[in-house]
C-alpha cells in the first residue's frame, strides 16, 4: 500500500499475501496491513494507523485508489504472471474481524469505478505495470470523485414513512418546501460479505449527520437501545422491532469508539 | 409524467413538446409541467405541485423515473417515429427558472442509470413502446436506488481543511475515530446546464444535514451571508472569498421556502 494517512492510499496490490482477502472482481474485500511475524503469520492485532488509516481517508473523502493485482493462482481474476494495473476502485466502507488466525484485522469493502476515465498508473508501479484498456489518461482530467452514495430500498421507504422521517438518535425532522428528508440505515450492511437482510428489523431511520457517524461507527446501539459512543438513547417507535443480532453484527464490527484527545 | 406526490413519478415522455426541455442523451435537462394555455405557450407560473412535486419525490427517495422518447426532429437521441422507451434515469437535482415566455418553470436534471437491471416499461405506455437492449426484466429484482451522491473535488477537500470539516451554517464538526467528516457543496453547480467553476469561492463546507437542506433550497445565503429560509448567519473564515454571483444564482435558481403550516 502506497500512500499516506493525510492524503490517503495512492494503490494497494492484491497478491493473495492476505489469507483474508477476498476477490470477487468488481468488489475486492482487502485486508489492512500489520501484526504479521516474520513467518507472515497474523501475531498481533492490527492498529487503525498509516496504511489501515489512508484507506479510511480515502472512504471519507471520496479518493479513488488503484489496485494493482499480482499473480496469484488461487484467484480466478488475477493475472498469470506478474503485475496488472486494474483500475481505479473506491473504498466503500471498512470494519474489522477477528482473522483466521484469531487477532483483530481492519477490512475494506472495494468496489470498482466503472464510469470516469482512469488516472495513470501510481508512478512508483508504472513499469511493472501492464495498463488495462487502451489509458485515456488526460492529465486535465477533472478530478470529480464520489465522497458518499446512499442508496434505499422498499423498505427503506417505508420505515422513514413510520418515523415521518424523524432521526431516531437526536429527533430532528429535516424539511423542506418540497418535504421532510431522511436516510434509512441498514444495521448490518447489505451485500458481500455481511449479507444483512432489507426488512424493517434491520433498518434505522436516521438524519444524514448521524448516518454517516453509524456508519463510520462513531457510534452503536446496545441492546436496550442506549447509544454507545454518543450520548442518549434510540428512539424505537411501536410497531418496529429491531433485530438485536444485527445491532450485535454492527457493535461487534463497526464500532470504534472515538480515542481521548 | 405519470405516478403521484405521494409515489414519486412512474415515467415522463421527452418529446420535444416544451421548448426549454434539452436532451444531451445521458442527461435530460426537462420542464415541469403546468402554466400553458391552450396554444401551448406558457401563460403562468409552473406550480410544485403534482408531476412536479412527483419528479422531486423520486430524487428525495432515490426512486428511478422510466424515459420515453417521443418522435422530435429537433432532437437526435428522439426516434425517428412513435416513442421508444429509453430507460431509467435517476433525478439528480431541481430548480427553478424564467423560461423563454417570462413565467417560472421547474427543471429536472435526469442522469442515465447505467449499472443496474431495467425495470419493465411503464404498463400505461408499454403497447407503444420498443424495448431497446433485450430486456432483463427479472421481476425479484432488488429494487436498490440510489438516494444521494456526494461528489468530492481536488478544491473541495482543500476548502474543508480550511474549515477544519465545522459546518458554515451550524459550526458542528461531526468525529469520528478515523477523523472529522463534512461535505463540500458547490453554490452553483457543476455540470450541465449550470457550470458552476470548481474553485474556493463557489464552495462551502457544510455537515451533511445542511449539505442536503442546501441542495433541496431550504436556505440560501445573502450577499451579506445571513442565511435566508432559517435562522443565523454564514460563517465565513479569513481566507475565504465567495463569489456573491454564485450566491445569487442559488437563491435566484434553488431557494424554495417551506410554506407556513
Amino acid at each position: 500500500m502506497s500512500g499516506s494517512e493525510k492524503e490517503g492510499a495512492d494503490s494497494i496490490v492484491v497478491s493473495g499475501g492476505y489469507e483474508d482477502d477476498r476477490d470477487f472482481g468488481n468488489v475486492i474485500i482487502y485486508t489492512g496491513q500489520g501484526g504479521r511475524g516474520i513467518s507472515g503469520k497474523q501475531e498481533k492485532d492490527q492498529t487503525m494507523k498509516r496504511g489501515n488509516l489512508a484507506l479510511v481517508v480515502n472512504e471519507m473523502e471520496g479518493l479513488p485508489v488503484r489496485v494493482i493485482r499480482g499473480a496469484d493462482p488461487n484467484n480466478s481474476f488475477a493475472p498469470k504472471n506478474g503485475y496488472r494495473y486494474d483500475g481505479l476502485y473506491r473504498v466503500d466502507s471498512h470494519w474489522y474481524e477477528t482473522g483466521k488466525a484469531g487477532f483483530r484485522i481492519w477490512r475494506y469493502r472495494l468496489l470498482k469505478i466503472e464510469d470516469e476515465s482512469p488516472l495513470p498508473p501510481a508512478k512508483s508501479i508504472a513499469s511493472a505495470v501492464t495498463v488495462l484498456g487502451g489509458g485515456n489518461f488526460a492529465p486535465d482530467r477533472k478530478s470529480m470523485t464520489v465522497q458518499r452514495i446512499v442508496r434505499d430500498t422498499k423498505q427503506a421507504k417505508a420505515l422513514k414513512r413510520l418515523y415521518d422521517y424523524t432521526c431516531q438518535v437526536c429527533n430532528i425532522r429535516i424539511t423542506t418546501a418540497t418535504g421532510p428528508y431522511a436516510e434509512a440505515a441498514h444495521i448490518r450492511p447489505l451485500g458481500k460479505p455481511h449479507e444483512g437482510p432489507d426488512t424493517p428489523d434491520n433498518i434505522i431511520c436516521l438524519c444524514p449527520n448521524h448516518h454517516v457517524m453509524f456508519d463510520l461507527g462513531a457510534f452503536s446501539v446496545d441492546d436496550n437501545f442506549t447509544l454507545i459512543g454518543i450520548d442518549g438513547t434510540l428512539t424505537v417507535r411501536k410497531g418496529h422491532i429491531i433485530d438485536l443480532e444485527h445491532l450485535a453484527y454492527h457493535r461487534k464490527h463497526y464500532l470504534n469508539r472515538i480515542p481521548p484527545e
